[in-house]
């Protein structure tokens, strides 16, 4: 049995991009049934959370993941496990596995860290001083990487030729910038972005993330 | 035949600290002979520069590697790759695997972030305004996550036991801080980092790519 730790309640701009997203879609895409371990990180001093942090989760965030004795508490390191139970999201090969596990690293090393500052400046820190100095730069770096990222992926659908486990998190990546229009200007990732979101796994993981807020106490 | 790509000339602040580090150093564990292919980033538009981002590495930052017919551009993946290759790096048993390749994601994908942050702001927009207003945020973050890691660790000598590519990556994430006391409060760490540098595979990697440096024209 697996189990998925994810958040009851998130502030509206989170909803649909929290990183539990990437594990459930993985899971949906082989097709693994997996329940939900629900965490309120509101009350940050809550014995239940302190005891998250402490057993599952070094730095209170989700998703931590569980599957018999095996516990697991990083998203990147969570999706490559899951991807390897299957040739969909993994190839066999293993050069093909190599620059699959290479695009994993890419997408959360190099793409998502300028992708979550500029998010940050712009959701978290919009009205104090040094967002406004810092956002050109910031915007900059995000360019640099999404012209480095167009470049590799040309007119092919996939990173690597088809689906895998690099494509959720390359696109669970490009996701967060939805508050800008950023990424209208690269009209290919818009489309390989949007060709993945269209994955049934992809949909049955959005909607059952935010049926769990839509069920869990508001206050 | 491997050929990693490492740069000819780069600040002094950066010396010791770039990424093909990682790379000749996991390499120096299996003891896995490689080639340079030294690159200069000084000027953007040359012929030999533009090729280099072109065929080898979008970001056009290094290690980019090359063995037979496999390239693979970024570093987290590339340790990956050569952990495979040998026990001493990844384990056998694949849940302890798991544990080490996501430890490898967590090191670049929580704790790099953060300390890419603060250094960006330390080193190159030291005398910005913005700079000045991010950086008890920025440093808050990073204590955040390293005491996160130190939790996790606890008294162990490795964070899965025995020594792995999860150490190459969460050491040559916490050498960043070199240019801070941050980590002064972290014995453990401290120790824990200081226990990795230790390693003679560790001192012929350093060794190397400062030798490079000396070796390319400053001008």
């Amino acid at each position: 049995m697996i189990t998925v730790s994810v958040f009851g309640w998130v502030p509206d701009f989170a909803r649909g991009l929290v990183r539990d997203l990437r594990v459930r879609w993985a899971l949906e895409e082989v097709g693994l049934a997996y329940e939900e371990q629900v965490i309120d990180a509101r009350d940050k001093q809550s014995d239940a959370y302190l005891a998250y942090r402490r057993d599952l989760q070094p730095f209170g965030q989700v998703p931590a993941y569980r599957e018999g004795d095996l516990t697991l508490f990083e998203s990147g390191g969570i999706v490559h496990h899951i991807a390897q139970k299957s040739p969909q999201l993994m190839p066999q090969d293993p050069a093909a596995a190599a620059r699959v596990t290479s695009w994993m690293f890419c997408a959360l090393n190099s793409v998502e860290p300028p992708i979550q500052e500029l998010t940050a400046m712009d959701l978290f820190h919009v009205g104090e001083s040094w967002a406004k100095g810092r956002r050109d730069l910031a915007e900059k770096q995000v360019r640099g990487r999404l012209d480095g990222v167009a470049e590799r992926l040309g007119d092919a659908d996939y990173l690597e030729g088809v689906f895998s486990a690099a494509d959720i998190l390359m696109v669970s990546v490009l996701r967060i910038l939805r508050h800008t229009d950023i990424l209208d200007g690269y009209s290919s990732l818009t489309a390989y972005k949007e060709r993945c979101e269209g994955r049934p796994a992809f949909a049955k993981a959005l909607s059952d993330q935010l049926a769990t807020f839509d069920r869990s106490p508001s206050a």
